[in-house]
């Protein structure tokens, strides 16, 4: 079968690798319909060190069931299947408390299994991992299950951690995908007043359409002000950050008032968080990291399946499989916001 | 009168400075009978540039009212009350949700008004910044009830932040009276199993005696294995981070499970949270801070008196206002765990 694989910055090619083979009898193998670029695809590609064996890439697809092992009941041949970006055994303790991206079972794809931006993948705990998709396999609604994997999922996520709820005010840190996708978990978490910094019109046009009250495009000190100046506050109970850049992290906690909370679900880059000395005089508490999309999902599925939330709005380019070094190209540029890979 | 003041790195003197006077209606005057020496007042210690003009210093204290401004009606000439280490309005957004801390009219003591360690200071907002002391002048429980100032109040903050509840595994990182306190702290809120890291025998026995039911000598990785091998699993619950130097903060992040949280007072001194990898791959809530003992210690207040606890416990010397340089000079170098100064 052909997949993804990056071999260093820049360096992403489409080869013929192995077909996927169940290993235990918990896998099942997954014809891959649906996949995507992430953000955090972009990291690697923008600084992975060049090795002569690439790395296979990409974590969020849908497919359908094509085989399954001895011990899989719940999804069958033939089912069509959405997967989380990090799957998990459903069974342990992290799993049971939800938090399925904490499985020392689990792990992302690509790491022991194919990656996502590939024709196939073997899906272990397939039970577990695999969300069925009761859609017509050419449902308009494919590319807002899609960002059921990651995207939406860790918008929401943040949007948990950092408390959203009704009535509250809410900064959202980022016009990515998943500063975006925080927007619409915000609102649909009943949040009063979002307000979403980011400097890409056309982004955060679609933060608008998705929820955000208001945008605010000034960065840094005059960006902090003039969130407070809107909110008439010291700042948001509830802040999601969603870029993973010390200043935006440092925004994050000068725009959120004492006592508040900031969701974190942009990688903190520089390995630390920063500005310690605001959240420690204000109380702030930092929560959020790698989300359990895997437990997630099935909160947000109904949402998406009936139209109340469209979160595939965010693919704003569908290119096929051979092209996906484009797609690294044109997200990597801005050209496009997120892409969708049909394999 | 006199009042101690710091002119720089280990140089404290006891001077003698104008008498405190009302200048608002909602002052008080109190006349200070017991103050003490706080492990935050050894960081100026240690580091304070020298100036020609010194500031005065100390915030924890307990005296009796001399004298009241206009406004003032719930504490009255003579009564015998604990300051809060930071003093605040009682009426504004964040004093009505219980963060006294975060008052925008409030302060810690030293900075608009007297110091702690002093004879006599001005209080503002008297009626809210005090607590009235329903005990004979010369309680034994002085001690105990001085501590509601601050580390008490600041070990029960650094508790609740790390979600301490009945049948939580916590680990306490740092042996100074915080930590201690917390490990009291933890206890009275229902933990299970309170591990203590500290490597000061005379302290972490007191911890235990404070309820620690294990003591983890060894810092760094060692002394996170440690940890991990007494509680059988990834880490604590909740972990109280009372030191606030990087190894520290990264330990207490290395110690607690995934989906736990980490309640911080110590004062993270190179100004960032180091080990956000941990952080946010074990979606890890880093939460506290400055502590709001001014409303933290109506809830403690009873269990001091009732002699549930004894937090009084950690002040192991006695001290003249005279001897205050001497005082701080014994906490440096580790001589007292606590001192408490009577002006």
């Amino acid at each position: 079968m052909k997949a993804t694989l990056i071999y260093g910055a820049g360096d992403i090619r489409v080869e013929d690798v192995p077909d996927p083979k169940l290993q235990n009898a918990s896998d099942a193998i997954v014809r891959i319909t649906h996949s995507c670029i992430c953000g955090s695809d972009l990291w690697p590609y923008k600084s992975r060190e060049q090795t002569e064996q690439g790395d296979r890439i990409g974590h969020e697809f849908i497919g359908v069931v094509e085989e399954t092992g001895s011990d899989v009941g719940r999804v069958q041949k033939g089912d069509l299947v959405v997967a989380p970006f990090f799957y998990a055994d459903g069974t342990c303790e992290y799993c049971r408390a939800g938090l399925t991206s904490a499985c020392p079972n689990g792990n992302a794809w690509g790491a022991d299994t194919d990656g996502g931006q590939g024709e196939a993948a073997r899906v272990p705990f397939a039970d577990n991992s695999l969300m069925k998709l009761d859609v017509p396999h050419d449902s308009e609604l494919m590319p807002s299950l899609l960002t059921l994997s990651d995207v939406f999922g860790t918008g929401h996520h943040a949007a948990v951690s950092a408390q959203v709820g009704p009535g509250k005010d809410v900064v959202v840190v980022g016009d990515g995908a998943v500063g975006l996708l925080g927007v619409l978990a915000a609102k649909r978490l009943g949040a009063e007043r979002i307000v979403l910094m980011g400097h890409h019109k056309d982004r955060t046009d679609l933060g608008r359409e998705f929820g955000a009250t208001d945008v605010v495009a000034e960065r840094g000190e005059e960006g902090e002000q003039n969130v407070r100046d809107l909110l008439g506050t010291d700042g948001a109970h509830s802040t999601i950050e969603a870029v993973g850049y010390d200043q935006s992290l440092s925004t994050a906690l000068n725009v959120t008032k004492p006592g508040g909370h900031v969701g974190i679900v942009g990688v903190p880059q520089s390995g630390t968080i920063p500005n310690a000395a605001r959240k420690f005089m204000a109380n702030i508490t930092v929560a959020g990291g790698i989300a359990p999309t895997q437990a997630n999902m099935h909160e947000l599925l109904p949402d998406v399946l009936d139209g109340t939330v469209e979160p595939g709005k965010v693919f704003n380019r569908t290119i096929p499989l051979d092209e996906t070094p484009e797609g690294y190209r044109a997200m990597n540029d801005r050209e496009a916001l997120k892409v969708l890979v049909r394999p």
